[in-house]
C-alpha cells in the first residue's frame, strides 16, 4: 500500500469527514486531521446550547466512525501552515506529506472587527460554546430568581440574539421555548415565562436566503412564541449590561444581561496561511476562491471545500455555508480522484440544491425546496427527518430521536445543567455570564 | 405559609435530596441551598469518565426534579460560613435566616497530605472530574499514536489508579475494557489492547468492606480483564511521568503518564466552619460528630448527614461514606422534624445496611447483601439493576438503559469526546497530561 497516493484532509466536519468516507474503495492512503476527535452535527448546536441534548449526543469520536475504513488514519494534531511546494503540511509538531491535499477547515465567528464584542456576545461554533451559551442563559434565570430590583431583574431576563440567520432564529425560538413551557413552574420569585427575547437582524428581512413569504412566516411564528423581531438594525456596540443598536438613523440602548451572537461568520484562518502559500487572495469573508473542480489555482492537487471555499454557483451566485454544500464538494472531490486515477475526463462541480430549512419551535418550521414553499407542522416534521437522517451514526439517531419525544411531551429539559464553572458569581445584581 | 418552620439544607447529593423529598408533606418552608445546579450521581461518574455515559445522563437540574413541591426552593448560592447563634447560614452573598439546619455538603479528594499530587492524579468527585480523567485517558492513546520512541508509548500506554475501594475497583475495570474492548480497530501504528492498568492498594486487600472471599474473587476478575493488582503498596510520589511506591519495604518506580486516584476523601470544608462555629472537633477526616439523632452537640436544631456526619451503628463501627446511609440518614431527619412537631418521641437514627456491590466489568461483579455473597454475572445483574432504580429521573433511567444495552452489545462508547481544551499539547514525546 506504501505506493498508493497520499491524501490529507484537514478538518472532520461534513465537507472532510465526507471526502475520507468516499474514498474508501479507492486505492490511496487517506489521513484525516483535526485537532478535535469528533466530528460535530454543527446544525444541532442550538439544541444543546439551549438543553435539549447533550453534547454526546451530536458528536462522534472521527476513530470510531472511521474504525473500519482500513485506507483511512485519524490523526489528532493542530495544523499551522502550509508548504505547498515540497507538498507538506505543517504540524505543529511536524510535517505530513501529501500527493493530494483536501483543506475542509471550516469558518468561525466573526464580529465585523469588533472582537472585544467576543466575550459579551459568544457565538456558537463549538461544544465548548453551547455548553457556554447554555450556561449563561441558565445563570441569567438563577441570578434573576435571586435580585431584588425589578430593573435589574428585567435586564436579566431579556435575551439578545444578533443575526436573523438560521442560527439566530433556532437559537431564539428554542429560547422562547425554555423560557416558556421548561422553566416556568421551578423558580419561586420569578416567572420565566415574562422572559424577553429580542432577535437583530440587519437587513430588512430575517432568513434571508428563503422566500420572502417564509420570512413573513417565520416573523409570525416568532411573535407567536412571544420572540420580538427587529430588522433593519445594526448593533453598534456591546457591553455586558446591554446593546447599542442603530434603527432608521435612531440610536437605541436595549438593556440586556444576556447576548447571543448569530451573526457573523468567517473562514477558518488557515484560508489565509494556504492562500498566502500558493500566492492567492482570499475574499472579504477569508474564504480561498477555488476552480470549477475546487482546485487552487496553480496547484491541481490541491483543493478547498466546505465553508473555507468561495465558490459560486453556474449563475455566478456564491455558494451558502451550509452543510449540503460541504457534503457535496466531499463527495465529488472523492469521485474527481478516481476520474483522475483511471485518466477520465474530470467533470465540473455542481451544487444540487435540495433546500433548505429553518425550525422556529415546536410544530414550526420553514422549508423552501425546489419551488414548494413548506411552513408550520409538515416543515417542522420535515426538518426533523432531515436532521434525523444526516446524523453520522446510528445511536445518536435512536437518542436524539427519544430525547426530543421526551420534550415534546412533557417539555423537560434534562440536560439544562450548568457545566465548567461553579456558580460563584450568582449573587444578585453582580454580572451573570461571568465575566471577570 | 409565613409562620411555618424554615428548613434549609445545604447541599442536593443524596443526603440533602432525599431530607428535602422527604419533607414534601410536611408543614415546612424548605430551601435547598447549592452551588451546582444539578443532582449528580455519583456512583456512576466513573462510567463518564471512561465514555459509556453523557454527563446529562447521570445528573438531573434540582429545579426540575423539585419543581412540583410546592413547599421546596432551590438556591443556587456558595455557603460560606454559619452564624448558629443567630440561626443564619452566612452565604457569599447575604445570610439566610433558618429554624432548622440540615448539612449535606459531602466530601471531596484528600491527598493525604499531598495536596500537589492533585494536578497529576485527579480524583473523581465532581461532572467536571469526570470529562477531565476522559481527556486524559483518550489524549494518553492518541499521542501513543504519534509517539515514536517506544518507552514513551509503554509510559503513555500505562494507566495507574489508585485506591483499591470501590471507585479504584470500577474504574480500573472500565478502563481495562475501553482497552481492551473498545480501542483496538480505531487505531494505526499501537494496539490499545497493550494497554497496562495498574491498581493500587495500601492495604493488604482491595475491596475492604467486603467479605474476603468477594475480595479475592474481584482481583480474580480483574487479572482476567488485565489489570494489574498491587496489594499492601503505598504511594510515596506522584509525578507527571509516574510514581514511586512502597512495597514490603522496596522503593519502586512505576512509569505512567496517566495516573488516576480513587483513594482518599475529606469532608467537606463546611465541616470545619460548621464544627469551629459549635465549638466542637472534626474527625481527622474533616467529619462533624453528631449524637443518635444525628444533630451536633448543643445545637438540637442542626443536623450533619451524608458523607460529612461521622456517625457510627450500634456496634460503634462508623458508618460508611455511601449513597445508602446518606439517602436513609435524609429521610431520617425528615421524619424526626415530623415527630417533633407532633411532639411525639423521637426514636435514634439506625442504618439498614441493604448490602454493598461494586462492579468490575462486563457481566462481572462483587455483591454482600446480609450473608448472602453474589458474584459473577448475577452480582452484574442486580448491580445493573440497583443503579437504574436509583437515578432520580425516569428518562435518565430509560437512557442510561439504552446506552448500556448499546455499550454491552457493540462495545462501542459513544462519549468517548475528548472536550474542554483543544488538543494542542499531543505532539510526541510531550506531556500528555495537560499539566501546564
Amino acid at each position: 500500500m506504501n505506493d498508493f497516493q497520499r491524501v490529507v484532509i484537514i478538518g472532520g466536519g461534513f465537507g472532510g469527514l465526507y471526502a475520507a468516507q468516499s474514498l474508501r474503495r479507492e486505492k490511496v492512503r487517506v489521513t484525516l486531521v483535526d485537532r478535535r476527535n469528533f466530528h460535530l452535527f454543527q446544525p444541532l448546536l442550538y439544541q444543546v446550547a439551549t438543553g435539549s441534548l447533550s453534547p454526546a449526543n451530536i458528536a462522534s469520536p472521527l476513530r470510531s466512525i472511521l474504525k473500519h475504513q482500513k485506507n483511512t488514519e485519524v490523526l489528532l494534531a493542530e495544523v499551522e501552515d502550509f508548504d505547498l511546494r515540497k507538498r507538506q503540511v505543517v504540524l505543529s509538531d511536524g510535517r505530513l506529506d501529501y500527493d493530494t491535499l483536501i483543506v475542509a477547515a471550516g469558518a468561525g465567528h466573526f464580529y465585523f472587527g469588533n472582537d472585544q464584542w467576543e466575550s459579551f456576545a459568544p457565538g456558537l461554533k463549538t461544544i465548548e460554546d453551547a455548553t457556554e451559551i447554555r450556561r449563561r442563559i441558565l445563570m441569567a434565570f438563577e441570578a434573576a430568581e435571586r435580585e431584588t430590583y425589578p430593573q435589574v431583574v428585567r435586564e436579566l431576563l431579556t435575551f439578545v440574539v444578533i443575526g436573523g440567520g438560521p442560527t439566530g432564529v433556532e437559537l431564539a425560538g428554542a429560547l422562547a421555548d425554555v423560557a416558556q413551557e421548561t422553566l416556568p413552574g421551578e423558580f419561586r420569585t420569578i416567572d420565566p415565562a415574562t422572559a424577553k427575547i429580542i432577535l437583530i437582524e440587519g437587513s430588512d428581512r430575517i432568513l434571508h436566503p428563503f422566500p420572502k413569504k417564509l420570512s413573513q412566516r417565520a416573523v409570525h411564528d416568532l411573535h407567536n412564541f412571544k420572540v420580538e423581531v427587529l430588522t433593519n438594525t445594526r448593533v453598534t456596540d456591546i457591553r455586558p449590561d446591554g446593546v447599542t443598536v442603530s434603527r432608521e438613523g435612531q440610536t437605541q440602548e436595549i438593556a440586556a444581561r444576556t447576548v447571543l451572537w448569530g451573526a457573523g461568520v468567517k473562514a477558518s484562518p488557515l484560508g489565509g496561511r494556504l492562500a498566502a502559500a500558493a500566492g492567492i487572495e482570499t475574499d472579504r469573508a477569508g474564504r480561498v476562491p477555488v476552480g470549477s473542480d475546487l482546485s487552487i489555482d496553480g496547484y491541481p492537487e490541491v483543493f478547498v471545500i466546505g465553508d473555507l471555499a468561495a465558490c459560486s454557483d453556474s449563475q455566478g451566485n456564491p455558494l451558502p455555508g451550509v452543510a449540503p454544500v460541504a457534503m457535496q464538494q466531499g463527495r465529488y472531490v472523492a469521485k474527481l480522484l478516481g476520474w483522475k486515477r483511471r485518466d477520465r475526463t474530470a467533470k465540473p462541480f455542481v451544487y444540487r440544491d435540495k433546500g433548505i430549512m429553518a425550525t422556529i419551535g415546536r410544530n414550526r418550521a420553514v422549508a423552501a425546496i425546489g419551488r414548494m414553499q413548506l411552513a408550520g407542522r409538515l416543515a417542522w416534521f420535515a426538518w426533523l427527518l432531515v436532521h434525523l437522517m444526516f446524523i453520522v451514526t446510528f445511536e445518536n439517531r435512536i437518542l436524539i430521536m427519544l430525547r426530543w419525544a421526551w420534550v415534546y411531551f412533557t417539555r423537560q429539559r434534562s440536560a439544562c445543567l450548568i457545566i465548567g464553572r461553579v456558580a460563584k458569581d450568582s449573587r444578585p445584581g453582580c454580572d451573570p455570564t461571568g465575566i471577570p
